[in-house]
């Protein structure tokens, strides 16, 4: 009977520490496999903020990476890079800009549109299939107050590990940039419209 | 006799205005489709140089443009990339460098990895598909007299009427910003490497 006690107590014990060793395993896989989520921030007056954040995208659909998009803008002349993000995999792309006040005279109607983009935002940093999320031209949304900083850098701070997250838009506020892992300054140094050249499809939209 | 000469000039007269209708036509439509092609350059010690490089190309082929790519770097690490934008469209792209001086210690590889290169460069801009051309790093070969600065900026100065081309890599020379449309230069403002970030898939390369 003793021997019987001791051999349960055994197999007790082995259980034990396979479903420990089990734990472990999963840690060190998920350890292995999370990496940190990067904030990144594209801001500046020169060209390349959204077309480089949209080449990130580039690369993390070849990755086989959902992809959320969010446009503070109206975004419209972004629907050919659109179209052919999605045609590369997931994308989860939302436009929800209207204009800003210098376009729509309507600050409320900014505030609106600005707080509809950001709740759709936050949904997608729920979502944990999208392993990259932009936030193009969410730098103007809250340069124009349109939405409160204090609330936008804590969430994005507080994102979730592996989440990287791009945000565009010139005039990047402070508080943004000290949130940020990565901050590019895309600078002018020299624009064909000073020389007379009109805007051209395929290069401007 | 004679109506049969007048006759005669008159047919030979008429077929000459026509032939010089059909020049000046093809003038006018030619300019009427032709818009001015752009020399741009990405520089700086930034992110996103090239990878803005690759967003205009998304865009392109999104215009139905063809587009070609040479690399003069290893750029083995942007394959991920070249994948996607082959499901796209058509792309002729060429990685030709061999990685630069300070990895080969070979001057004269170099040189003839540059060279090898800057020929398929030119074929692709006598090429009148091509619509948008990425020369990627070009500016590495040339701040490192890998290629006659003069000859590279004279041919690109030259390129065809509607061709756009991208030189990336930092330290652009002075030539070629004069040379150029559209300068944008990256500037690294914060980075994660510094905070003991490594290199991320998907990010990174």
């Amino acid at each position: 009977m003793e021997e019987e006690q001791e051999k349960d107590a055994a197999r007790r014990h082995r259980e034990k520490m396979e479903k420990r060793k089990a734990v472990q395993d999963a840690e060190v896989a998920g350890k292995t496999i999370a990496q940190k989520g990067l904030l990144m921030v594209h801001t500046g007056s020169g060209k390349g903020k959204s077309t480089a954040a949209f080449g990130l995208a580039l690369r993390a659909l070849g990755h086989g990476w959902k992809v959320g998009v969010v446009q503070f803008g109206k975004g419209g002349w972004r629907s050919g890079e659109r179209e052919m993000l999605e045609k590369l995999g997931e994308v989860s792309w939302h436009t929800l800009g209207e204009g800003f006040t210098w376009e729509t005279q309507d600050r409320a109607r900014d505030e609106a549109a600005a707080r509809r983009a950001w709740e759709t935002a936050c949904a997608l940093m729920d979502d944990p299939e999208i392993r990259l999320l932009v936030l193009d031209e969410l730098n103007i949304s809250l340069r124009y107050d349109h939405l409160p900083l204090g609330e936008v850098v804590e969430r994005l701070a507080a994102r979730r590990e592996g989440l990287h997250i791009v945000v565009t838009g010139r005039n990047a506020k402070p508080e943004m940039i000290a949130a940020a892992d990565l901050v590019t300054e895309m600078t002018l140094v020299k624009h064909h419209f000073a020389a007379g050249v009109k805007a051209q499809e395929g290069i401007e939209f």
